[in-house]
């Protein structure tokens, strides 16, 4: 019984969501998955490029397609991926669901998470994989693709099975009539709303995906995974080793579909308009999110742009603060979608235990950070990753026109093991608190903007606007004043954006780590799912309960 | 302090919406309340007519107003109420929820027990208000308006407490990093979403408004509740309770604000469209609902109508079965969300436990137990209640012109205390499964369909039919077969409506237990609220998670 094998690991994790302390089920360091592990997932990699994928168990594709190009090595991968009709997808995860709903919580958690299991094994056949599609850095793509999106995979697993042994599946009711009473045995069902559609996105195709995926199995609803044209194979190795553990394990495979797609043949809206679908997973781009989110009858659950800002108040040592900020900011080139982009620092400058510093010293040593480290020969290639594509460097190219004082220009970078990649360095940009027509929207990519604002105050209050008005994920903050920070904390949780303060050293604002902190709060334009808060599971089944008179 | 005051109150409704067995703080036995008790509440309920209400504690009028005819008497109540502006309204509400929103939730939850407490006082004044606006049997006002809606209200302060509580407000999150660590400080806040706004209907003003009520306030919402203007004095009397023990703990008595208005003057839209509403709950009509469903940027929950069916397949015996539907049609006129409309019967008949029932026999079995007991001298007038409005009276007159057979015309019947009650007993029609134009909908009142199949699938195919394209709130069914049975649930949950079966007794399909029952599933067109499942009250704020590197 494999809800018997797996049922610690599911009590640990159910624990840790719960407790929210760190913890986490699969080890964030490669060397933790043996020493030929790397390179063996290069080689296995390697022999995918060129040919049809053939690891999927779905049937009667309709053709073969597949446009990947790595932004290391700007080079065609080759890999075809079968495409089927919307219809044909959405018929295989009905049949299959039947049978997936039926099963006890318990055997569906125990069968989820030994695909998490088989997974793993896969981590570095994955992590090239997101290497060559997203253009992330083998250490990122390892971990945000492998681990990490285990470890969140299996926090939605955890989430579901606590929701849905919430209540007693089974019990006897009896109400005192006077002397008599009524007898009643009543019977609580979780019924799953119908079928599940994850659409994905270009630049984390396995970490933003797993969630939504194992949230609709987990409460019984099949899934149909859509892929982003440009990031299919990392996600197309989850979800055949997915297909082939349930297949093992006597299940339908289709329980979890692949529907890729090409760019001039989308089938996103076919698949998302068709009355079967229930639950739709996004994550992209706004208009699209709001398209999304307007369609009658779905349950929905988005990650859409944002705008994080940092607030720099005061701080005790200058020169960590700026290094932290330098690495979040050229982190895989600006485009997490938890990357500060607005720096809001007052025209007086900032306070620090040694001494006051100018605005124009935050700035000038901001812009020395940032080029001291993208442009570090051992540093900078390997933190700025390779921008995902040419709209994506088109965009941080022409950054300096944006208007404002251009403080450093980008500029390509040199990256030693890959000549072709795309890699190009942050643009920084110093504008004034009146040009919000710049600062007000997602320049998604290795732009930063610096806003000279009157004061803290007036900082808040633009970070702020920002959020309620245009979104956020995050947003980090700068102060010894416990009175600020409060006020901070304050105002911008009230627009439902949380906030870290003074980090400094190997923790950055970009980060949120599984069964500890909520990604995405859902209370802003950034979008309106949590990774993983109660919500994100619930929506997706509905309490029905059953009476019956006793004999 | 009211939280440990109260604590043992909350943690035994927290247990109770766990366990789901039979629970009640308040009992529904008139007598429990004292021999006095309703000849004072009379008392107290006469000296409101045909003056001012003055017990609300709100100031700022722009005017007073007043429709309410009671269905028994059909005289003008003459009680007028304070009406406001709906920006002031909002106004108050914005910064009375200043204050609510920073108290402990067990300070809100002590607060709000408080005041259940408080109101408790009042069940008769209520009991007469609700049986002079909505023409409810005294019974049915007492316990539905008092105790039922007072423990539907702590189920929902119990379900808010424990969601509030389910996180630790802060933790101490530390990162294993080789031989260091990273050591963040971090809180957990659910913020509340905003102003609600809570729509009340003619029939149950008080039941149908309270969970909305105190789910929005235990998640540090602010509330307007804005009735419906033929039935105000019932809530008006519960807000006012409310008000002033708000005001005596040294709250702001402005967190739950009535909204009294006029036929001629609604301020529902203008109040849901504000864009600080964030909230919306609403019971009533199913266009206005897809409205309020339709606005933008709001959590709503709604119960709209729904068209209830009961099928019949075999019983053991079939008197009690008959007996037990023909109170089921019969109580309150129909006017229940509940009550049964469609009644699905196999053309060859029925199986009992002592022989065969024709089709026409049990037609003519429900012909007879409807018109025994609603002619009943003693038991007819007390189980119908009255008609709330002449729409509805309307309605049942011309029933008999809806087409299909008339087996049971519909008649005024009399009430000995209220000689000009509006009561008319329910009107009984044949129709064929064909017919679908006449059963399809939702006949509110006093009329029932009884609709011939060719046999219990079918039955189950046009049930399952109607929950899924125009919405259920529940289903009665009736078999001996333990295959059928299994069927009748598979198929009728797979469309979100519950089941109950084989129901005699003094026990009906219409009611729905606190602490047990949802009521309304969220799942199909009847409406996306359920009392008080997590969504009920999670949709109403949003965790936030903040973080701090610790020192």
């Amino acid at each position: 019984m494999l809800a018997t094998k797996h049922q610690n690991i599911i009590d640990q994790a159910v624990r840790a969501t719960h407790e929210r302390t760190f913890y986490a089920q699969y080890p964030e360091h490669p060397k933790a998955y043996g020493d030929d592990a790397h390179a063996k997932g290069i080689q296995s990699y390697q022999q995918l490029l060129g040919k049809p994928f053939k690891q999927l168990l779905q049937t009667n594709e309709t053709g073969w397609s597949g446009e990947e190009v790595s932004p290391y090595t700007r080079e065609v991968l080759g890999i075809t991926y079968p495409t089927f009709a919307a219809d044909d997808l959405i018929r295989k995860a009905a049949i299959a669901g039947k049978g997936w709903k039926q099963l006890p919580v318990a055997e569906r958690a125990g069968a989820l998470t030994e695909t998490l299991e088989r997974i793993k094994d896969y981590f570095f056949d994955i992590a090239n994989a997101t290497m060559h599609t997203t253009g992330q850095s083998f250490m990122m793509s390892f971990q945000a693709s492998g681990p990490h999106a285990n470890d969140r995979a299996l926090e939605a697993i955890a989430t579901g099975y606590h929701e849905l042994l919430r209540y007693p599946p089974q019990v006897s009711w009896e109400k005192p009539m006077g002397k008599a009473s009524v007898k009643l045995v009543k019977t609580f069902r979780a019924i799953p709303k119908g079928i599940g559609v994850v659409v994905g996105c270009s630049t984390f195709p396995v970490w933003n995906t797993l969630p939504g995926v194992y949230a609709d199995l987990i409460t019984g609803n099949p899934v149909i995974v859509k892929p982003h044209p440009r990031a299919v194979l990392p996600i197309a190795i989850v979800v055949g080793v997915i297909q082939q553990t349930l297949k093992e394990l006597g299940f339908d495979p289709n329980i979890c579909q692949l529907a890729a797609d090409s760019s001039n043949n989308l089938i996103t809206k076919q698949l998302c308009e068709n009355p079967a679908v229930k639950l739709i997973d996004y994550t992209g781009g706004s208009s699209f999110g709001a398209y999304i989110e307007s369609l009658p009858g779905k349950s929905v659950f988005t990650e859409k742009a944002g705008v994080n800002s940092v607030i720099l108040d005061s701080v005790k040592e200058f020169e960590p603060v700026i290094q932290n900020l330098a690495f979040s900011v050229s982190l895989y080139s600006g485009q997490m979608c938890t990357a500060p982009q607005n720096f809001f620092v007052p025209e007086q400058g900032i306070e620090t235990a040694n001494g006051h510093l100018s605005f124009n010293e935050v700035v000038q040593q901001f812009k020395e950070a940032v080029a001291g480290l993208t442009q570090h020969p051992k540093m900078g290639a390997g933190t700025l990753g390779a921008i995902q594509n040419d709209e994506t460097l088109e965009r941080a190219r022409e950054a300096r026109q944006l208007g404002g004082k251009v403080i450093l220009e980008g500029t390509p970078v040199e990256n030693e093991e890959f000549a072709n990649a795309r890699v190009f360095g942050p643009t920084i940009i110093e504008v004034s608190s009146v040009d919000n027509k710049i600062f007000e929207k997602e320049l998604f990519g290795p732009v930063v903007l610096i806003i000279k604002t009157k004061d803290t105050d007036h900082s808040l209050q633009l970070a702020k606007q920002m959020a309620l008005n245009f979104g956020a994920i995050t947003c980090g903050a700068y102060t010894t004043d416990q009175e600020v920070k409060e006020k901070i904390l304050e105002e911008m949780n009230s627009v439902f954006t949380p906030v870290s303060f003074n980090l400094t050293g190997p923790i950055w604002v970009n980060q949120h780590a599984a069964f500890s902190d909520f990604h995405v709060t859902g209370g802003n334009p950034a979008g309106n799912a949590s990774f993983t808060n109660q919500e994100f599971i619930i929506k997706r089944f509905v309490w029905v309960g059953n009476r019956e008179l006793a004999e």
